[in-house]
């Protein structure tokens, strides 16, 4: 396309964003405006996609990393043909796919953005991905702001790129000055970004956003670099085009005053079409004819003692054995987790992040992008370094699987910093999440492989020390169940527990068991979904609970087993035990007796149940 | 202390790390080693500070983001005379305020670490609200370690430090090339941090770290340089001293394999006292008359239909008003949060952190641990990014005011990625903390005077939209309490509400009423702790509940009232309802319906718990 043209295409997005705003009643327009001629030339010029089939290997990645200028994008669809004009004029309405930022609710949106500092890092992981498995020449080009550029994730993404040489990868960087409520640290201080993202071994350009003819030098510049990531500093101004609002304070996220007045500025509303160019010829990946056969997993004896981190590792190198599109990233803690028997098995599929949690989760959130099935592991405790991600993760409608090792009091002697006591209730309350916490190994290879078969977001949280094998190898655990370890008629109490409680549970019955209390004793493995009906059952039963964890009282396993009766049903008697002092330093039984969760606690919650039963019943 | 005292100093915090480790069969005296000299050169030189003064005005500032080496820190209190030989041999051990990583249990510790990439931003806002308000010589110190440069979150300190020529702050960057489980990305070229962090405009010196003269040269060009921060990139070697573990890996996080052989090569216990230079006078911070009198709070007409997030914004600067220790630091969303009000009036005392929750977080950290009143605010959903910081604040028993706005699917077209729909369930788990969420102007005001005067982490969740006074002003909201807002000896059940669902439930109970169905309302604006109480009289009276929030259903206030019940009491039949689907772009009104939290849904839930009461009593 001729450089008139692509001036021209510039002008549409703009008048496209403006109109969709104004349709709407809100919305990004003159975040918009700004970046309208850098995406106007890559679409002409330089992307290489097909629109009429999304998941065509080959094709290239666009990500908005700004995700607010989202009517940008939709004008950039309309005019590539992927949508029409009443779709567009959509915008944020009820049962719109075009919300007010992009969701993967539309087939070309790869991951969800509209959490700034998001797009670069997992357009990292798309790129790094690209580089070591898929050798395909697809690029990936990640839309930027600059307000954007204080977010720290921006920093570790800039490092890993740099570092693993991902000259696929190229940021545009919309630099227009002005944040949401005035000017960024550096305005337009083009020097200030470049000298800062050059140290991280980029190279970068410095280029006039609205000049048509240099961003389409500095695209094929970036296309030709080896070796380097590219970054491109384009100085633009916000709401260009329309004076009232052109580099102006206040005029963020808000439709332009007059949107017809804009449009007439604009030059009025035109209709050009951009035929995308399609990508290259490129294979699909090949599935291996061991794919989807299922792994052969480990086997442990009953009765071995096996810290279930370490299942989880030598499950995890099964599972990779058999299925090729298993990738795994981890935060630098490879002997902790113990992703490390992966890794040393599959080194091309084992991605080190460093210790950059928000790196790595976003990089696998690019990897599920393109169709792999990352495992990402650190200490449970430092997915609280990443959450956002996660959250935005699920937005992504995104098939990512997260294992927090090193989980509650249990770990002993490093103290609360290094203890996860609030994992379960943060992957809770992630919308269509499964969280499976395991206590022995064989449950722990069984959800592994689980895990890696299912679609969404899953999150195991493992065990740092050794815990009895309980269950035979090849038992099954569905999502969504759990497993009755005592049970008889008489019973009077149901012990609910999971992961290292449960044996301080069978512990407990036993020892009540011997003194003629019976109790029912549940391992909750699957803390979300619950188990509903073999909890209502064991209320039934039994007219009493007990629950006992190792995390802080609020969002963990009690209150799972608790909200199983918030349908209006009436809830059984409940006692929950859970991690209720802030520990110190101690040994992992001492940390358990400290904090009120361990079998002598749980036997002493349950004879003061039995107790006041048999007063009431005096 | 001449320099061949300086390096038997070293020695002995090497030994002592080797002790203390030994005794407690864990703990990380090989990071502790590389640091010694750095840190024998800190203490016997250039450190001002009263040990036996803690609070002690002009006292400069250590902080330990790399908490593993905490033997090291621990040697150095011995060497200070701080604690004797016996407490650092209690390393670890149950009870022990020498923990694996340290807490303000000590008294001279400011603030928690063990988390990487936390101690930096902390120290940046130390460093800068003493820059700003205190204007004493007081500099602080910041031990770091080289694998925590990945950390997003020391890029954002970098830049926040470097953009606020804090000179008072010097990073001691231990660069000692092996992390947990391997080589750091750059091992020892020091020049790749020097060229990253330089770009961020802080200046930078290259040192031998074990090289006691040079080290104290770097220290005095620390101190005497004007406009920049310093970051010392001080080469070392891990476990330096003793060869078996000297430069090696695999050697992390665990004792020496010989203490006594390798104490022997350290040339044995010394006893070396260190007479630390306490800082020149200073004067403590003035308290104006007017500062603890209590605020002169903003007052809102019944039925004005008022924000709470505005009602937020006048209060605060109220507060201010009254109280000169009260700080506020935002997201630059400062318009959306609204507290540019703040801003606008007491300029010294509002932190623009730029889009960079980790270090806004961090900052108020840093500042509390000065005696100021941090109230930190961005959108609720972006707390999701600073969650880390917040777990480790309640490590550090800190008094912390966190401020979270556009709560919920209420907020509308912009779809998900800006909704706090987990932050109840995040702030619930932090050990301590009080969340509050309030539904009108009046009671937002009171609570943000109580968050003010309160010891301790404070959440307030605030709402978008305008919602109507219903509360005159003046009225009290205890922390812990609740209002009853409809009540009556015939209430069939109890719906519990907060913040924008208290209107939902208004109108739900005003129609039930008129059909008959008379229903208690309570607004729970204290969702942690909540009313015990309250909830447990109406379970007596009504026997069902419903509650509702704008919320996903995990953690939040439905599972905030179970957990009343929770210590063996019988809950009431409850049905909870909460946001249950993905929303998408739609009107405030629409959000609600489509999540099944607005009125009409209210209605249904009741209708169906009595109906289904009828049906039992048939």
């Amino acid at each position: 396309m001729e450089p008139d043209q692509q001036q021209e295409l510039g002008q549409q997005l703009r008048v496209d964003s403006v109109r969709a705003a104004a349709a709407a009643g809100s919305g990004h327009p003159t975040s918009s405006m700004s970046a309208a001629d850098l995406m106007a030339v890559l679409l002409a010029e330089h992307l290489r996609y097909d629109f009429t089939d999304p998941a065509r290997p080959g094709n290239d990645h666009l990500i908005f990393s700004k995700g607010h200028a989202s009517p940008l994008l939709y004008a950039m669809y309309k005019a590539a043909g992927a949508i029409g004009d009443d779709e567009l004029l959509s915008f944020r309405r009820l049962g719109s796919r075009l919300e007010g930022h992009p969701t993967p609710r539309l087939p070309w949106v790869e991951v969800a953005t509209g959490s700034l500092g998001l797009g670069l890092p997992t357009g990292v992981g798309v790129a790094w991905a690209g580089q070591r498995l898929d050798g395909r020449p697809d690029r990936v080009w990640v839309l930027c702001g600059d307000s954007e550029l204080a977010e720290g994730s921006m920093w570790e993404a800039f490092e890993q790129a740099g570092y693993e040489h991902l000259d696929n990868l190229t940021a545009v960087i919309d630099v227009n000055r002005l944040g949401q409520r005035g000017e960024t640290r550096h305005g337009w201080d083009l020097d200030a970004y470049a000298r800062r993202i050059g140290a991280f071994d980029w190279h970068t350009i410095e280029v006039d956003g609205h000049d048509v003819a240099a961003i389409g030098r500095a695209y094929a510049e970036a296309v030709n670099m080896r070796g380097r990531p590219t970054a491109i500093l384009a100085r633009t101004m916000k709401g260009r085009g329309v004076a009232v609002v052109q580099d102006a304070e206040g005029a963020h996220g808000k439709p332009l005053p007059d949107a017809e007045e804009a449009i007439a500025e604009l030059g009025g509303v035109r209709d050009i079409r951009v035929r995308v160019q399609p990508p290259a010829a490129a294979a699909a990946r090949q599935a291996t004819p061991a794919e989807r056969s299922g792994a052969s997993l480990p086997r442990y004896e009953l009765g071995a003692k096996v810290a279930t981190r370490a299942a989880f590792g030598d499950a995890l190198a099964a599972v990779g054995a058999a299925r090729e599109d298993v990738v795994v990233l981890d935060g630098e803690v490879s002997d902790s987790t113990r992703t490390q028997a992966f890794a040393g098995k599959y080194p091309d599929r084992f991605f080190e992040c460093y210790i950059a949690e928000q790196q790595m989760v976003a990089a696998a959130l690019g990897m599920q992008a393109r169709g792999l099935v990352p495992f990402a592991a650190t200490f449970a405790a430092f997915f609280t370094r990443a959450f956002d991600f996660v959250r935005m993760a699920a937005i992504s409608r995104a098939n990512l699987k997260l294992v927090g090792s090193h989980a509650g009091v249990s770990i002993g002697e490093d103290g609360p910093s290094q203890m996860g006591l609030e994992d379960l209730a943060l992957f809770r309350a992630v919308h269509g999440s499964v969280v499976l916490y395991p206590c022995d190994a064989n449950q722990t290879a069984a959800l592994v492989s689980t895990l890696a078969a299912d679609h969404g977001i899953g999150y195991l949280r493992t065990t740092r020390g050794g815990t009895p094998v309980i269950y035979p190898p090849g038992e099954a655990f569905p999502v969504g169940g759990s497993k009755v370890l005592r049970s008889g008629g008489d019973d009077r109490v149901t012990i609910i527990a999971a992961g290292v409680t449960v044996h301080e549970a069978l512990i407990a019955a036993d020892s009540l068991a011997a003194d003629g209390i019976a109790a029912r004793v549940i391992d909750l493995y699957s803390v979300k979904p619950v188990d509903t009906q073999t909890l209502r059952a064991a209320a039934e039963a039994t007219g009493s609970f007990v629950t006992v964890e190792d995390h802080w009282p609020e969002g963990g396993l009690g209150d799972a087993v608790l909200a199983a009766f918030a349908d209006g049903h009436q809830a059984p008697r409940i006692t929950k035990l859970a991690v209720h002092i802030m520990p110190g330093s101690a040994t992992p039984a001492e940390q358990l007796h400290a904090a009120g969760i361990d079998a002598k606690a749980i036997e002493g919650a349950v004879r003061a149940m039995v107790d006041a039963d048999q007063a009431a019943a005096r």
